[in-house]
């Protein structure tokens, strides 16, 4: 036997005991005739004692331990004279009679501590190593604790795990596929599925009526700081239900997670907000609702008064930064160049403090009245000491996606965005379609499977960009952890918005003619949703990144730098696969 | 809401109840003026009857529907008249007051019923109604069951399930990889994992100590007929722990499962067999224990009376089948015949009958005298009515296969093998090594990073056929459910390794390099193993295949016949991955 006990796991009721511990060794300190290891596990950190006086030879062993040697120590549970409140197991220590050494150990390319000297890059060539880390294993533990306590509410309603499977057919529509090319089958691919959206929804067909899985997904994407080239989804789909069953019931999932996870009881419904007043509010389909600093528009107030700048905006709206009149012209200025950043593209930002008594002094002083501008403040609920930030445009939307960069970046700098508080909402009534003007067409907002409002359908054949959909997302501080929507289960229903979508019924057919047909047989009303488990345990851990919640994790090029991979493949590889590989010449 | 209840759900004391049920059309009657619909869903079935007297309207519609039509109908549950005990609401039916169709249906291709009329070919083209039959749909169930109680089990002793990649880089040695390009890594490919083992090891070096993951791994092999390309893995690691402490942690969890899904309480501790024995006694390294029939080496007995055959035999072997004397010959004939069929290979087969009297009649009786009859009959244990089967050859081991398969056989004749019933036992004690005709070396019989057993790593230099690992696997039925072993933790153990695999250092480093320098940063000692998900759901479920465990298979091609994929991908895609198709030239 390896050990009797783990490292984290004795106390001062355990004195006395003969123990053998084994892991690895944090830290060894010399004092007098003494050496002290810090024992690593897992589960804590146990304090071992070597002693000159007792053992010399022992003794001197110890004092040639290196950092993360994997040891075995055997000895006896001794309470310390001088504890340590700190650690769990701080108030003993062992006092050691045998030594093993398991296995030695180079000398880490950075230090095993909370807070490391190694940078990201050798942190991910040396992940195993940077996996030894307090704070990067909870991560990894919260989400064995998440996904267990997903397993159990889901099953307590009578959900089903169904494995879907993952070598399925490519469709182009969408974002790009990874795919596969198959021996078995000369010529063919499959791909990796980017959902197993199309699969849940058969298993409704199926009758399983209420199905979930946890399982990797796949985009081919240009991958962006917070993307994967393959993520986890919760991934759940009910049959008989009508939208109001399924944001309940994943209401009461989120709401279990957080009680078991983060030991918070939320008690009140979460907000439902329809998109459209999330995007006149907030800017943004996922606000984040840790802080108000609502929109509030001034076309009325502010039009027409000489500003060619907002006399010729189709959109003028504010912010109200309460308290925060004290901003400096320096720190007011970076906030303009901050709006004015390419990412961002606003092309200016007006602002207007509130004085002590009352007054607003604001940087368009010259073409408002105080009349006005003690309009403005009042449309703003703003009072002494606040910050009103103005941004205009010629395009709503893109003016609203502005203004929000810029509450989300004062809500930053006003410590409105605490990680440890908790902001929850469903965003409904989403748009059928969006136009893309890389497309010159309608595109599915959420995917063509999504059920119109049953009010809007007259409007699929009149004014389709006017449609709502059945669709549903599940927001928590200004992250979309997870979306879904009612499907439609009719084929007549289902071929019109392929028809709307530009597919001709010929590609409708190839690309979903198995889900066409299987709508044929008897399929139940349905719908259901998918929940990015990366996000939502990066969202429990204070994580600014899935990253560090993955275990393996990619870099943006879609490298795995610790295997050293994707990698080239061996010719005969590529034969059997009846496969050419075609790098085109650079530009000359 | 579209039902109040499941159409499994209701009982005698809920009569008089107004509720709302919805699902599938089973079955339509007409009696007289009343029609009987039998609904059904996941849960059960409920009948759902219209009266003609009470509301024709309603009864005329009901006589319109189809099987298999999704409908919705309101009414009260009220006591049956004939009550139907065999099924769990057979005491009640609904009186409809209400009928809406929620969706017709096309007449299905094959009826829903637990014995279908459908062939397998349209059975997995339309896989989304033949999972609606209640046999297919209590596998996924079951599936389900399995997957939750195995968490719960490995959770309750510390396990972490953790998710490794599923791009990861392509190892040739082992079975053919799936391989997926990567379109930003030109000319360079991911692999599909064939297992996580790798992976979990770095995880092991990582401190992890307890890992598991519930996963799917991927082979691209030619399929037989228990074989998939993608199929699921419990894969499990451990550290600091001895070949006992795996075995006894994961004999606890199969005992687990026994009781919780089959409510069997297995008490005895397994048999640990060393591979020697079930070689020698079973001709198997996953000898099925169901039954007894164990092979008695005859060569002392049989050899050097005349019969050229045994005479020179390297190995003859006999097996007794109880009460089996009054096989006819005509069954002996089939026997012989089953024994020469090319896939078993024996070139012929002699029996023996123990008669009433105790004498014993054989196919060759003109070589041996009674003498050596009944001295042959002591050894096998044989009695008055029992019937000895005898195979020889000269290859110990192919002969010991062929006499493997002949005692299956027999044990199926004799009505041995009842589904019902489980024997479970470890094998231990594996060789490292397997000769290899093909690739004229010896390659590792599990994987290169099984570890020796201590007493045998001597061996490794001058007898390295001859050494045994600390391997084993877990075997019921004649299935082998899963296996593992302990992991080598030392690199330069592990180098000495790859080099007996005939590895050149480069190749070594090249494809285990980021695994052999893992090993420089300290290594626990660990080990683990792995089981066949679909293979043990087939098993507790009954199955003879583990197709209808899963719940989108694919054939024996590779295909998935309902989506029908893989399929040819745009040329786009191939552009964009830097891929060309080369099928070569048929022969001329």
């Amino acid at each position: 036997m390896f050990r009797t006990n783990t490292c984290g796991e004795l106390r001062l009721s355990d004195a006395g005991k003969d123990v053998t511990l084994a892991g690895w060794v944090q830290r060894v300190r010399k004092m007098g005739g003494m050496t002290f290891v810090d024992l690593r596990d897992r589960y804590g950190i146990t304090q071992i004692v070597f002693n000159n006086e007792l053992d010399a030879k022992l003794n001197e062993a110890a004092n040639h331990l290196g950092r993360e040697f994997v040891i075995q120590a055997k000895g006896k549970v001794s309470e310390r004279t001088s504890k340590n409140p700190n650690m769990p197991t701080g108030d003993i220590e062992i006092l050691a009679t045998e030594l093993n050494v398991l296995n030695p150990s180079e000398v880490p390319p950075f230090t095993i501590e909370d807070d490391t000297d190694g940078g990201d890059d050798i942190r991910m060539r040396y992940r195993y190593l940077d996996l030894r880390r307090n704070p990067v294993r909870r991560n990894l533990e919260l989400r064995h604790r998440m996904t267990m306590e997903v397993r159990r509410y889901l099953d307590s309603k009578g959900f089903l795990e169904i494995e879907t499977p993952m070598l399925v057919g490519s469709t182009p529509e969408g974002a790009r596929d990874f795919v596969v090319p198959s021996r078995m089958n000369q010529g063919q691919f499959y791909a990796l599925p980017q959902s197993p959206q199309t699969l849940k929804q058969l298993l409704m067909v199926s009758g399983m009526d209420r199905y979930f899985q946890i399982v990797k997904c796949f985009r081919d994407e240009d991958l962006r700081a917070d993307r994967q080239p393959e993520f986890t989804q919760i991934d759940c789909e009910m049959s008989f239900i009508e939208q109001n069953d399924v944001i309940e019931l994943f209401e009461g999932m989120a709401k279990h997670l957080f009680k078991e996870i983060r030991g918070i009881e939320l008690t009140e419904p979460f907000i439902r907000m329809p998109w459209a007043d999330a995007m006149k509010y907030y800017g943004s389909d996922k606000p984040d609702l840790r802080f108000d600093m609502r929109f509030v528009e001034l076309m009325d107030i502010l039009k027409g008064h000489g500003f060619s700048v907002f006399d010729n905006a189709a959109y003028i709206g504010g912010i109200c930064a309460k308290g925060a009149a004290s901003y400096t012209r320096k720190q007011l200025d970076a906030l303009t160049e901050y709006v004015k950043r390419p990412q961002i593209g606003a092309k200016g930002m007006v602002y207007a403090r509130v004085e002590a008594d009352g007054n607003v002094k604001s940087s368009v002083d010259k073409f408002y009245s105080q009349e006005v501008l003690q309009e403005m403040r009042k449309a703003m609920g703003a009072e002494p000491g606040d910050l009103i930030l103005i941004l205009s445009g010629d395009d709503v939307m893109k003016t609203r996606k502005q203004l929000c960069e810029l509450r989300l970046e004062m809500g930053r700098q006003l410590g409105l965005r605490d990680k440890n508080k908790f902001a929850c909402l469903w965003v409904v009534d989403f748009p059928m379609f969006e136009w893309s003007d890389e497309e010159q067409r309608l595109m599915a907002m959420h995917h063509p499977f999504t059920h119109p409002k049953d009010e809007d359908i007259a409007l699929l054949d009149t004014d389709p960009a006017a449609v709502r959909a059945d669709a549903y997302d599940m927001v928590i501080n200004g992250v979309e952890v997870g979306g879904g929507s009612i499907r439609i289960h009719d084929s007549a229903l289902q071929a019109k918005m392929f028809e709307i979508l530009g597919f001709t019924p010929e590609k409708a057919q190839e690309q979903f003619g198995f889900l066409m047909n299987a709508f044929k047989f008897g399929a139940p009303p349905h719908g259901g949703l998918a929940y990015g488990l990366d996000r939502w345990v990066s969202l429990f851990a204070g994580l600014d990144s899935i990253r560090d919640c993955i275990a393996f994790p990619k870099n943006n090029s879609g490298r795995d730098v610790m295997l050293d991979a994707p990698a080239a493949l061996d010719q005969k590889q590529l034969d059997e696969l009846s496969l050419a590989v075609v790098i085109p010449e650079e530009k000359a």
